[in-house]
């Protein structure tokens, strides 16, 4: 039995309970003469493990998380990322492990998930710990302190963010992670505590609960309403392809094969054949097309479908972002001309930006893809790129692809040439277009803070909470019974206005309970309503995103507040776009470059359009162990910049300007950065 | 190699442009002294093998469709629904195989398609079929007359049934078969040439094209708002559930295990553990109920989604009703008191009748589902129960299942009691409530006719079409431009008032030609303007369901238009319930059982309410061979009575009334039928 076997015995299958448990690898600092001796931390994932307490705890200076370089030499491991308890097993040379002491008092039977596969009962991962003389640390008990109001020094900066993440004033209930320290920490925390959504039992899928799903609905109802208006037709396809029509592009097919989930039993039954799971609806869809395309009359045909679809990723899944089962919508068209199928690949593609500016409140640079970016099979691709500022990364949007006549080729689509039978038959030029529910996950990295999510008013499923304030113990019950009258008459006349308003009148809970829940919701506005405001005729309004506070009479409720609301939306936009705007750097020397990018900037620069420069900017630009520099977050890949897009708005280009990279002369400036 | 293995060895994979044979076999009419020898007729599905020119062309008397009994007895088959072509070569004595001529002039490429699994290539079927001699007969020469105009004595009656199903007049475009002869070739035909849907490449799944999908919107958004009001909110869960989460309550696992679809594997990856595809998801749902629910006051939690699901069902799909992949939506809702939750079930079932009666003009009952027809796992089911006249057969339209607290104990879906904690947790109490596409499929079957798709107004994507008439050779260009000109003004004017309206002014197609297209599509109503409706300002309005015709003042148009819609849905729904009305039938006396049962009505019978006697009104009241009777379609099984529902609308027990069946006491009115 291998030590890999043996570990995997204790694994037990994944439970939806399951507490989360990371395992770190810290290096102290060493002197160059001696061999560092790892740390090796298991805690729950909710501990931060403050790198003060592991040196006092240890008697070790300084420990930072260790490179991947460290994992191979002590752990013949490959990387942090491919890292787990087992490899414990086989380490070459001394470790201390450290073992956190709320790990430890969790119940015995308790079931722990080491990562998106391995699940252990905490006894029996306890049990297997001991053998390396772990040492408990409770971290809960010195928290580090912050250092606010005190501008730290640059290399101070970078001492601080390997400081804890922990939100000092954080409540239990709230949100427990700094976004700028711990963005993947919060990220999950802003997600699951303000009830958007859930993860699930079965790795990458994750559960979509109202908050979320609200959104999705305002969303569709918006897009739908807009394609229905240029005459596309909704249908659904079936989720299952055979294997057959599935590899009919080749191209195509190659892009998707290693993610297809196949279905090979039905019951007891084997399947003859196996059945993919559509990762989209191409092949699907355009044996059909080929077979109702009969003439030159029946073009443009233009079919939207609402759907999920699976793609079996094997990185790391991120909610909203990358995961196994999404939904979208998928649109695929055909046309008689190829200008037709043009100018709809870029009025979808505004779509797309609209759902984006004017729902969400994320601005977005529209361009087309590289063509090593673009849509396998297709002959280009446009994409609205949006931008996560905690990261500097950018982030893909949306994708709306021109794919020319491949398609149409392969499933034979093709109708009499309108000229007449004497004239060669011609074959379809065709779109697809799909916008998923990664636009949400977007939306809430770029507009929620510490306090939970912020939601722009025009997508949130409850845009006004309305409370009772002020109410005391000296207060007469005729009294509270008025105030809550009242306030309940506010929340009406709101959602008579249409305004998705509710109201909390429980008395269990105090309003800065109240007010705390519905900041981690996100709900835009919160009115308080108190003896004063009741004696005034008026109403507190507060909004989510600034706490910015409005006096509001009530006899101005049904035009005050959807102006309110509407201040907010635009608010968030500007603030969102500034960020974008100043983030989005015009580089045209090579030498700007990676030092621009590290500052979490996206660039645009004068570019050869070569596939081979394309791909040496991105081998040149990954972020190198130069024995200084020190990744704070263990999550961040120390990717390369990819293309993002070739923007449609071009700066204009000089004359002779060449390529930021190579000897070649420019032809377009593009979008270059890191990406989700 | 078995004799199946040869057969099979022919086969090839499923092809979505295969042609669809039949094998059917028939027994002439032989002395009782003489061994009947079968007639085994090889035939493209689309042709109607009339038993007169069987009869002719073998020279044998009345050759009628073979009974099971004789599948047995000559080719080791169990039944009609078995046989299939292998097994001929396990005949046992002789018979007479004849080969439809339209199947031997299809192209020796083409691919076959046997059945719902088998497709061979047409030129080794017809190399496989050589060895058995077959005699090639013409099917389409001498179509048997029509007997209109004289009404059949009852023997007759039974000729004429087994007599083509081919309508004389039917143009290539149209609907070639009779709704009342040949249901579910006339089905099939009406749903792809009306353009509904069409037959897909994965045997079981079907596509659901506009027409269908504008249907289903419609439903999804009156449903949706209903649900809404009454506090329901919409989410999104995965499609994937592991074996563990599926299995845990046994009864309802039971229920689905047969049917479900296991992905196993990923890319070229095997998953370690399969995972199952939603059959439905209640056990996806409910740990997370568990999850969510932590105190009283999170109940109740109310929500819903529209997803698909999968239930890979072996018998035959058909489509709507049977199919493999279906979209539908399904509410789970948790409870504090199990009062609150019987009200939802109830509530629930009044909207789904709602969509059946006020959208689809389908008249249903509402009831209770027995013991043994209930869902497995729940505490009760209520049902809408529809009637399918042309078959007399019932159908379950859509249920409303009280879970009680079978699946919160198992999930411990459980709070605190609100009486406080000295007293036992409560568990909540449950309702899960679906209702799919099969709605789709009911509706097609009740209204449309041999003409095509009859469709509610409410419910059609296209409620108008606006076509231009009278337009002849000795037209100037002048008029014609002119009545063009004012057809679209009138659809125009339609569509600002909100009627979805559309024109057709192709000058390629004949006025009559259009007439028969959109009659085929079940467009409500066409209006129809030419010269003299321009002289008079007026336009003809004309019904699709009967033809009436209106002749409306153009100044008129908006208000008589909607009033001619709402009638046509109101007279659809009226004539649908007659039907519904006068075929169910009340039963007292088990001597009437059957025969009311044979002749196409339901049964409304006092019943004692046992599990035995249910089972046995349903064996008693199977058909059986008593060699006279005549099985005129192929397809309809000779299914025993199941009951449908216990009605809530209840007839007065008499006093002392015995069950219908057995001995016992009745205890209510139960509707029985048989059923898809």
């Amino acid at each position: 039995m291998s030590l890999e076997e043996a570990f995997a015995k204790l694994c037990v299958s994944a439970q939806a309970d399951a507490v989360a448990i990371k395992s770190l690898v810290f290096k102290p600092k060493t002197p160059k003469s001696a061999a560092p001796v790892p740390i090796v931390v298991v805690a729950l994932q909710c501990t931060s493990t403050s790198p003060a307490i592991i040196a006092s705890a240890t008697g070790t200076k300084e420990p930072r998380l260790a490179r991947d370089e460290l994992f191979a030499s002590h752990f013949k491991c490959g990387s942090a990322k491919e890292f787990h308890l087992g490899n414990l097993l086989q380490a070459t040379s001394e470790f201390k492990l450290v073992i956190d002491d709320a790990f430890i008092k969790t119940q015995d039977s308790q079931v722990t998930q080491l990562n998106e596969e391995k699940f252990v009962v905490k006894s029996q991962l306890a049990e297997y710990l001991e053998q390396f003389n772990p040492q408990v640390v409770d971290f809960s008990q010195e928290a580090p302190k912050k250092q606010e109001n005190k501008k730290p020094s640059p290399s101070a900066a970078a001492v601080n963010q390997a400081k804890s993440a922990a939100l000092d004033d954080a409540k239990l209930i709230g949100i427990t992670v700094d976004k700028k320290l711990d963005f993947s920490g919060w990220y999950q925390q802003v997600l699951t505590k303000g009830e958007m959504l859930d993860y699930y039992d079965v790795s990458g899928c994750y559960i979509l609960r109202p908050a979320s799903y609200a959104i999705w609905e305002v969303i569709q109802k918006w897009f739908d309403d807009k394609i229905k208006a240029i005459g596309v037709e909704n249908a659904y396809f079936p989720m299952f392809v055979s294997a057959r029509v599935l590899e009919k592009e080749k191209d195509h097919v190659e892009g998707f094969a290693p993610e297809v989930a196949w279905v090979t039993r039905a019951g007891s039954s084997e399947l003859e054949e196996p059945i993919a799971i559509r990762p989209t609806s191409e092949t699907v869809m355009y044996p059909y097309y080929a077979k109702w395309i009969q003439s030159y009359r029946d073009l443009p045909i233009k079919l939207n479908q609402w759907n999920s679809v699976v793609r079996w990723e094997f990185k790391h899944p991120q909610p909203f972002l990358r995961t196994r089962e999404f939904l979208w919508q998928e649109g695929h068209t055909a046309h008689l001309t190829k200008q037709d199928a043009e100018e709809e690949v870029l009025q979808i593609l505004d779509f797309y930006a609209g759902v984006y500016e004017e729902l969400l409140a994320v601005p977005v640079v529209k361009g087309k893809k590289t063509e090593k970016e673009k849509f396998a099979g297709g002959d280009f691709t446009t994409t609205c790129e949006g931008y996560i500022p905690q990261t500097g990364r950018g982030i893909q949007g949306a994708t709306s692809h021109h794919l020319g006549q491949n398609f149409s080729k392969m499933f034979n689509i093709s109708v009499e040439n309108p000229l007449g039978p004497e004239h060669p038959k011609v074959f379809a030029h065709q779109n697809s277009w799909g916008l998923s529910t990664r636009v949400i996950g977007v939306m809430v990295m770029i507009h929620s803070d510490n306090k939970g999510l912020v939601l722009p008013p025009r997508v949130a499923q409850r845009q006004c909470v309305v409370l009772p304030v002020g109410i005391s113990a000296k207060t007469t019950d005729e009294q509270r019974a008025a105030i809550h009258q009242k306030a309940k008459e506010v929340e009406q006349r709101l959602r008579a206005a249409n305004i998705r308003a509710f109201g909390d009148y429980n008395d269990h809970y105090t309003p800065g309970w109240k007010f705390a829940q519905y900041e981690l919701k996100g709900i835009p506005l919160r009115l308080e309503f108190g003896p004063k405001d009741m004696a005034q005729d008026q109403i507190l309004v507060v909004r989510r995103n600034d706490n910015r506070k409005y006096t509001v009479k009530l006899s101005d409720l049904e035009s005050r507040v959807p102006e309110i609301l509407e201040e907010m939306q635009k608010d968030l936009f500007s603030r969102a776009k500034e960020l974008f705007d100043t983030h989005r750097v015009m580089v045209d020397e090579w030498k700007n470059f990676v030092p621009a990018l590290n500052k979490k900037n996206v660039i645009v620069s004068p570019w050869c359009g070569v596939t081979e420069c394309e791909e040496d900017i991105k081998d040149s630009s990954a972020k190198r162990d130069d024995g200084e520099e020190f990744e704070a977050d263990e999550k961040a890949p120390s990717m390369g910049a990819k293309t993002l897009c070739i923007p449609f708005e071009q700066p204009k280009l000089r004359k002779d300007q060449l390529c930021v990279k190579c000897e070649r002369k420019a032809i377009q400036y593009t979008m270059f950065g890191r990406s989700y």
